[in-house]
């Protein structure tokens, strides 16, 4: 039988500037997922390419199973016979949301399949409880914008408190990716538990200049805004040589550059392709210098967020 | 010789969810200033009202004399024969902002004075130079809204990183000012010097929810990210009866209800006016039944802050 497949968007969690509370989409790499209808009761996983024998087959155990099971039980359709087949098309362990992206396009592709006639909103939260099962919270500053793309504020994950922030138009993304292994939890589990109260003034004040940036069109301040003087320092020594890419991204004309969610990789938010392409190259370049191999990708901001295609 | 008159608005710094961020200035009360030539040589404060006895008359002391013989250096005008009048129209230590607003309607009354065709943005830093005086710091969460009026992001205040951010119609202000007296410096010393991550991130997410709120007009998220659990909470014992107070604006159908600046004025946003009446009536009540006489103030947002008049 033939299926709907669905694309969804790699996400850069945090923007450096948002921790935990601001995510953006990328058109590129992104996750493609079929669903079909099968004549065998239930949901299978019966083909993930692109994940080394990485990802579990069983249904429970997957983000992307997890996330339409949560979608079939609500629909009261857990009888029905589907078949999934997921596409990896992006690093996973990259910290571009890879997880996310699956559940992300799992849900739209069986949503459509079954014609539910939901809306992206309505899917939201079923796409998150793939990544609930898998980290046991709420933060969906990697679900949210895969699937409505764009850039996204979560001002309460929990309830679904999420807003599409303005993205003027042309931003560009550059992403190296280097070759090293960076665990989310190893990551979190080294974040002190505070933070100076001169360090929160600073950091909400560019929080807010961030967002009054994009809604303006005001370049300038979403460059001065885009720091993070907070989760960067602490987690900068887990990728090699960051310090010096992120220099060499600045050096090009980037607006900003910091760790994409969790890392390893690290983005550099740019005016316009050109200097993304730069900047890019250069951070690629930076990291070879420290030895570390990396992927690079350019993209502009996902305006659309996930698509059937 | 007859002279300009200027009046600057009061103000409410912090806004409750931006601490040393955020101002937003009111259409009353405020100050006036009456700025007029004199054929005696430099800057002198003729007259003082409303002031109770408690302003220093020493140009060097008083946070308007600081401001204006600033800008006078800046424009090598010093030489000049200038009377500055004072009129203070809204009580002091009530953390509305009263200092600023002198400091504002001064140079603003000079500046027309002298007509040196300088914006407001222009001359924002002499504004700025009497409260730094007095604070020591680059505070400019009263001055800023006082001088360009609306609702004011301070992403910087060093360097006058300062933006208007877009508020919606029909917002209105209840302020209800307790005759009690709190000192800014000692409200400041009760603050821990740390706050935790978690609180961090939900009130990061509160700051982005309030900006984005103003720019859609959505006001109902407006509403939900007015919290402070921050400083509110440290604060709010230097104030008897805030917590009945607050709870009085929030059934009225306030927005959010906070401490204006350092305090002890206690204001609530309100969707429109007459929630705003019905919110302020509640909190005058709530302070009288803890003993505590309070000052009403109504006023929508001001949009143009401070003017000619």
């Amino acid at each position: 039988m033939s299926g709907i497949k669905a694309f969804a968007p790699a996400t850069v969690g945090n923007i450096g500037v948002g921790f935990d509370i601001m995510g953006m989409a990328l058109e590129r790499p992104g996750d493609e997922v079929v669903a079909r209808k099968s004549d065998t009761k239930g949901l299978r996983i019966t083909k993930i390419t692109g994940h080394q024998g990485r990802l579990p087959y069983e249904v429970e155990k997957n983000t992307a199973g997890v996330a339409v099971l949560q979608l079939l039980e609500h629909l009261g359709e857990t009888d029905l016979g589907i078949e999934l087949d997921i596409h990896k098309k992006m690093p996973f362990g990259s910290g571009l949301g890879s997880s996310a992206a699956s559940a992300v396009a799992a849900v739209l592709a069986v949503s459509e399949l079954l014609r539910t006639g939901m809306s992206k909103r309505e899917l939201l939260p079923f796409a998150c409880a793939g990544e609930q099962m898998a980290t046991g919270s709420f933060i969906t500053d990697n679900v949210a914008p895969s699937l409505l793309g764009g850039i996204v504020l979560i001002r309460d994950g929990e309830s679904y408190d999420i807003h599409r922030l303005h993205v003027p138009r042309g931003l560009y993304v550059a992403v190296a990716y280097p070759h090293i292994e960076i665990l989310t939890k190893s990551a979190r589990a080294l974040l002190k538990s505070d933070v100076s109260m001169a360090q929160y003034v600073r950091q909400s004040a560019n929080v807010g200049g961030f967002i009054v940036g994009l809604f303006n069109g005001d370049i300038d301040l979403i460059g001065r805004s885009l720091k993070d003087e907070i989760i960067e320092p602490q987690r900068a020594g887990l990728i090699p040589g960051f310090y010096d890419v992120k220099d060499a991204a600045l050096a090009e004309g980037a607006l900003g550059c910091s760790i994409s969610g969790a890392g390893p990789s690290v983005f550099a938010l740019c005016a316009n392709s050109l200097v993304a392409e730069n900047a890019g190259r250069a951070m690629k370049q930076a990291f070879a210098k420290h030895g570390v191999e990396s992927e690079l990708f350019l993209s502009p901001v996902n305006q659309e967020g996930a698509r059937i295609c």
